[in-house]
């Protein structure tokens, strides 16, 4: 609540400051303009939402338009919105308006690249992490959304991630797991990092609602599936460890629930947008 | 000022919320632990203080120290910093300062690469632009200085930019110029944005100070950089325009003075470094 | 995270303002005290750091000690903690902190009278709910956990709750849950509300973790129990409405998991707290 | 100013999050709804400009109307108020709106009772005290008023009450009242509090505009009230310390001008208000 | 309450800004200064705490001494501070730093030079007005303090005066008195401004207990005030309406008990005050 | 950005607090007004937009006009802005309004008398420093250029400006001016302060492009000024040094580029404005 406003005009601060001069020097106060938004690259859209609110935020009086909206898989030369009104907000605003459209689109595109590798009947989704840019989870984890992932828990407060220095602090898994059960509301489901079969086969009989399988083989990822479908067939498991794109469909393979991918968020590339902005006569 | 602060305490609130359950529920208070950052990938460290910083401000008693120092050059597996005090903000803040020091060591790690591209003994630099991501403008052009980068102005505030859309609105190049040294501090230069080289003459003959050659072909760039320096020889030069890696050498020789870059910020992906914690006995 | 912070100072602003012109006038400046707290009236202590907290925001050289933790139970006259150092901001922030104090201790100690209505060998706990002070949710859930009680959800974002309304909107149990599952995190669980058989069965039936059952009969909540422990064993059951502490024991005899109270932290009397201020010699 | 609208913001922040999940994945975002507030017990109705302003926070377009005002007293099944327009928001601000307007009318019900206490005929009126919640000062001296009390200073700025302490440091309550007279604005008068009537005597020969009669049993206080209206006509009574409502005729009765009540707002429980939510066909 | 911290952060901000770039380029890290803060002209010092915040907030480990106190009276050449350590934040905060102590200085010269005017055995004390400079509410009250005046109210909250448009919306001056003596705290005297003793007459008939004496003349001031003292002994009486120094010994020996100026807070130019700064060898 | 609307509220917040008492109580909540805003004395208008927002935050249904616009010169009795709608947050906010309205145009007025001051062909401009009012960097600047005067830099990040202390830092002119042409974006040009001639050359051979005449007499500074036109003709020169409004026109002659003036913005006084507010029938 309000992140999404504090955010953007900490930009329009940074990027404005105490005036766009050579805005206020030549552009007049009653000038007036249309500006189209078109997409310079091929990518998925995300953040229509947000650019029109940091217009409406400069000058709630501005116009936007979509003609396209969120999740739509766009060529380039694609126009995807139209902002008309007053040119000094139009002008003052639109490079922060862009970033934040190119931005998340790029994230939005780089999740539907890796959704696209799973194969079509498979059991696993893609989603993201906790590995987002500082400020942004809430925007970026909609964009992952926007791309066809879906997300994993925001933060450290709406689920439970036991990890080996949780459960070398308390001296097992099991105990971690009763300890957290206890404190967590009980609307959290348990998760437990694992490396090996037997931390798996720990976690799950101490109660693990999801256990997470770090950096495995797909072939030992295939084991860990296989026992725990016979043996726990509540448990959800969760692929997780830098794993590439071209991976993919390998580990989808092996029957997992969720496959995570930290790169959705901390190394999608902006796409290319651009505003075109034509003084009305 | 305090710009920074904010956003690492944003960070930490999205993170953390209503409070980390798993740590809370099974690390002891009083457990100390020491942990140390590992580069997982060769890279430029960059975020170093930022790094520190997240932690000072989650407990005020944990030691952070520094093995390497923003702008080293590291190979994956170097020990860059290590943190030790108390385990209990030690976890909760990890994620967290690392996401900070990814994304600006990212940003450093390919600022550096461009910066390699230019020849020995030219005159260009590599500057970055204005597309960074909201609310992180002056972290992110620190990195692109770490990285060997210079930084373009940091916003709309402190250097002026005519371009096509300002030109249009007062009428002619000259006018925007004079319009704006009347209204812009004395201690602004003037820069006009062309495309071709009867706009650059008539920036240069209306006063500019700094001229950006958009999307020129080097040909016709190296033409502009020659009779500008014949004609108006304190007139900077400055050349634009999804400028990628490859053409860095090419666009050097054309004798311009910057070369700015805009993937440098809204594209650089995140080095992978880690945490490794040990509980104190 | 830097909420509780938050709140102190709008405490210490709306109660001192312009400043504490009274004690400005008459404490000269370099007069220390020393100050214990006793409790007026037995209750179970809670808030004692966010006590310590208050006056370490006014003025970080006040040393605060306690001699009671929070959780005890104490007696009429029980002196919990101290405070030393310079009269002026112990003299100053005495009522704000005494306000957190009284309030905290009031849940705790009415969470404890509930608490201690469940049988001996009981499953059920008692947990609270989202009928809280605007602005406290995290502290008072803090003092009903101090007070024996277990949290529900923090809010409408670390918990699936469906109630009447969603129902509707969907269509079907079955379907409200299906899309909750599909756009929460898989680390959350998903609850339905219900008030007959025939709504528990089918939202068991849809896969709900936990289901609550509203405002029923103590021997329909019996019933209810033991259909799902039959039929779907891994279901986990709320009972809720207006339950009053008489009926807590009769309430849990029904083999519920949990019970939520609204007043626990809607309707606590502040317990009566005093502080004794002595200036040193 | 503004701090009624930060408190919602907090209010909001903490129960919202990063978003009400069940609702946004089971109501449709073109549904509307019309709800109706219904009090569940007898009370008071104080804070609908808070409950309106809830809504109008989260959804300006939300339309709420108000069938009965601040102030009526009203019985088990009342409509209140009524709020109609889009779903989304008004299931996401419900219970927010509700703890906000729950808790004021607690206060005002309470107040009223102690008010009733009153004899017909007498000088007294009740007025509250700095004991308030945290954060609340302002709303529920609000309700207070509403209620049928009387405001005490809103804090520590804007009267002058001179306790044991302030007494001590400066030596006699002359110089007390003289210091205090000497910062405070002219616009403040001069309060002290005594607990005999040697003090009481002081206090008023020192120029006190307001004495406070602490702790006192009713004929002392009775004798007090007798000797001051004669030697001092114009110094105004306050009656406090822990004055439970069974009291209140009894102290009335002595004469004195106001009877302080800190219970009115550290011990009010809230008033069992609902919402009816409506879908519209 | 935290206000003059806020102040202090927004003069931060809007100097530095992104950075002091002069001297981040040219003075090293390790450079260590001492400072002198020397009077150019002769004037009242008022702001030293102020002045020591500020560098205090840009780095706690400057150390500033006080040579003289606030309300000391210096000529010119007085050196009234010392400030050493890192020279950055020194050099950095310098000029913000100065700006603070300058204008409360100005402002503390020109009430003392007002209150040098009030015949030596007069009754009359020099008040300020609420034509401050805003955001500066609380520290130009403490600036007129420290040159010798009193405060009247900090705003509108802590007392009343009741002016010809509040006394035309109820419809007379008995009844304005009567019903904001109804919603005020008790703790609040009541104050009416009138220009004839018609006004005046009615005005303590009401029951005011101070009477704003606004544009008049001496001689009617004189009268005026004895007609109070014999009839109305217990009103105090206040002087106002663009009183000029010159007017100031007049105007007290009417016998009024306050002259408020404006002039103090609204007109007081700035003290030339510098900082002499030696790096250290 | 935002810093004004941040300033406003700050300034509604110390003034109202927690409420107008005095119109709460005697000013019906239905009642309607106009008021006109009249100049008491001849200025330069200055901040009727800000004017206008301050009512516009209390109450975006007033209704503000302007009778006369932002630079106008008035005299006594002119009427340059009226203001209608409901009489609470009319009366509520008047002070405010007003203390911003007066201490803007008093700025602008200041510096128009200094203006005229210039003799009618030369090149010479006034411009404003860094001592403003903290919190008031952007509105003060602001009102210089409405009195028609020039903006020096905003603050320490949008120009250099070296100075004595930065030049011993580094060693010499020339390595300091080095330093920052390397550290400082290329759209900023670099100044250089000195207080002789050697200086002076060894300044503008250093290649700055601005070079500040400190404390000089009139006849040095002419001949500084002729030195520079023969030997650097690009550098600016800028007369600084409490140069009073009687040296102005000698100053000009010089041949100066800029005569920068601290006392525009720290020392003018206020300009008598007050609003006239009449209840409609």
């Amino acid at each position: 609540m309000f992140s999404t406003e504090q955010l953007i005009k900490m930009a329009l601060s940074e990027d404005v400051g105490t005036g766009d001069i050579t805005t206020m020097s030549t552009v007049p106060p009653d000038s007036l303009s249309t500006a189209t938004v078109t997409f310079k690259e091929a990518g998925v859209v995300a953040g229509l939402d947000i650019f029109a609110l940091v217009f409406h935020i400069l000058d709630p009086s501005l116009k936007v338009e979509f003609q396209r909206h969120d999740g739509d898989e766009v060529g380039p030369g694609t126009v995807a919105a139209s902002v008309s009104g007053s040119s000094l907000p139009l002008l003052i605003g639109e490079r922060v308006a862009l970033n934040f459209l190119q931005h998340l689109s790029g994230i939005a595109t780089l999740t539907r690249s890796y959704v696209r590798e799973l194969p079509a009947d498979c059991r696993a989704v893609i989603v993201d992490t906790r590995k987002t840019t500082p400020g942004w989870r809430s925007l970026e984890k909609y964009a992952v959304q926007v791309g066809g992932g879906k997300n994993h828990r925001m933060g450290l407060f709406d689920g439970v991630l036991i990890k080996d220095n949780h459960i070398k602090a308390v001296g097992s898994i099991a105990r971690a797991v009763r300890q957290a059960r206890q404190l967590a509301p009980h609307t959290l489901k348990i998760e437990v990092e694992v490396e090996n079969l037997e931390d798996l086969h720990e976690a799950c009989q101490a109660g693990a609602d999801i256990v997470m399988l770090d950096n495995m083989e797909a072939s030992l990822m295939k084991e860990a599936v296989e026992q725990t479908r016979r043996a726990f067939p509540g448990v959800l498991l969760e692929a997780s460890g830098g794993i590439a794109r071209e991976r993919i469909a390998e580990v989808a393979a092996t029957g997992v629930d969720f496959i995570s991918v930290g790169a959705l968020t901390h190394s999608a590339g902006a796409i290319d947008i651009s505003m075109n902005i034509m003084q009305n006569e």
